[in-house]
């Protein structure tokens, strides 16, 4: 049954846009920075709350679970937790289903920008139902490349960050930027801001939903080493093109994190 | 006179609003990434030829130029041109005005956000005609700064950039941002999003008009050294607080950039 999940993924964006609609109401306007812990928290489970509760399916992951082959929905309440506490414009809600293992749809609703970003596998890409597709440059030197500094700062993490982000500036690149969410990175690539983003020490709930809408836009979404994506792995590339994901890896320094299902990470078999 | 260039400054923001409109409605549509080059160019002198004409004053800075007693309009017509040409969401007008040689007053219009900051010696920061101000958090570890890679990929450069960038992220804080646009950053500054941003190797028509609103907003606008902010000096530091700037000051590797009145480089003296 092709539509089996469309009033599900309906839902959703229905469900992202109350989401975001609390934060942005609630939440932003009693913002004082000596309380952000308490702050982030209680968004976290007052948002997570409300899409828990209206969603029409059971399962959902949790922190460090196996995805499994019930239908399971995979959720980021507040995704650039950073970036709310400080009011920097860069907030979303992240919501994507899986079924069988495999993302049937994902909603980013980014909601200081107030745009909804939306896919279904095989249904295309939307940003506030005007379709979207990746960007068309396949030159590298004339490409804008995400990634983020991420919150560990582990000194020899910290310094293959750095020294793979200062790489790709330096093959050039027209610039480097970040968001500082991951989810509204994913939904950039999908509407040709930039070419590529990739990052290590990503969850699942980050990247999930923006997985189906960079790939309805045209765009490929990898493992960090060129391997087919594992939504477990907490590694991931996005981009728009082949061309471009090749040139990024070659400078990619990787390191190791613990995989979200507890699953031992090995490495990917690259595919170039 | 109290209000003499309460006019200028008036019109100033209709002319950012007007030459900010012209960007998205007419060149955004336009744009193919094969002919950025042209597109800028084209944009750069149509939006620039609109501000001169409406303005009502006669000097206007070009490259290179000094900074003379007379009143002076300070313009970047598109800055964030990288940002621009990808799409990428923050590019701003930007309009300052100086009477012997002190800034006047400041206009930031992010037209892709539709966002207009503005600001007047002594009589406040607005964005959007709401009073912004600087955020009030004085502990570094609990900070976002901003700066920039810049446009220059000489390698000696490109490592001091990287090299500073990583010392602050180590302080630690708790995260680093660019948004590719010099004077949408000092507006994040103004607003609070952000703590800090410091650049070298802008130029005074990128922050000209972000220092008015800055300082109007509560902030410091500063040398990398510390010392006083020097508008040709192509060097700025942009602060909540003199806590926060002090400390970055700190890790900041400074490398010499070319003056924008072409007078030779001095040190400043540190004021701290």
């Amino acid at each position: 049954m092709a539509d089996e999940w469309q009033e599900a993924y309906e839902f959703a964006v229905e469900v992202a846009r109350k989401a975001g609609m609390v934060k942005i109401d609630k939440e932003m306007k009693v913002l004082t920075k000596s309380s952000t812990v308490d702050l982030v928290t209680k968004t976290d489970e007052r948002v997570e709350k409300i899409i828990i509760e209206q969603l029409p399916c059971t399962e959902s992951t949790e922190k460090g679970c196996e995805l499994t082959d019930a239908p399971t929905w995979i959720i980021d309440p507040v995704d650039g937790t950073t970036n709310f506490v400080h009011g920097f414009p860069f907030v979303a809600v992240s919501i994507a289903f899986a079924v069988k293992k495999e993302l049937e749809f994902g909603v980013v609703y980014s909601c200081l920008e107030d745009k909804m970003y939306r896919a279904r596998n095989g249904k295309g890409a939307f940003c506030n139902d005007e379709p979207i597709s990746v960007s068309d440059v396949k030159d590298i030197t004339k490409s804008i490349i995400i990634s983020e500094h991420g919150t560990d700062r582990t000194p020899a993490k910290v310094e293959k960050i750095f020294s793979t982000m200062q790489k790709i500036l330096c093959i050039p690149v027209h610039g480097l930027r970040g968001s500082g969410t991951a989810a509204t990175n994913m939904c950039l690539v999908a509407t040709g801001a930039v070419e590529a983003f990739f990052e290590i020490g990503i969850h699942c709930w980050d990247v999930a939903a923006g997985a189906v809408i960079v790939r309805e836009a045209g765009g490929i979404v990898l493992d960090v080493s060129g391997g087919p994506f594992d939504l477990m792995s907490r590694r991931m590339l996005s981009a728009n093109h082949e061309d471009i994901a090749k040139r990024i890896i070659k400078e990619i320094e990787v390191f190791e994190v613990p995989r979200d299902d507890g699953v031992k990470h090995l490495q990917q078999p690259s595919s170039f």
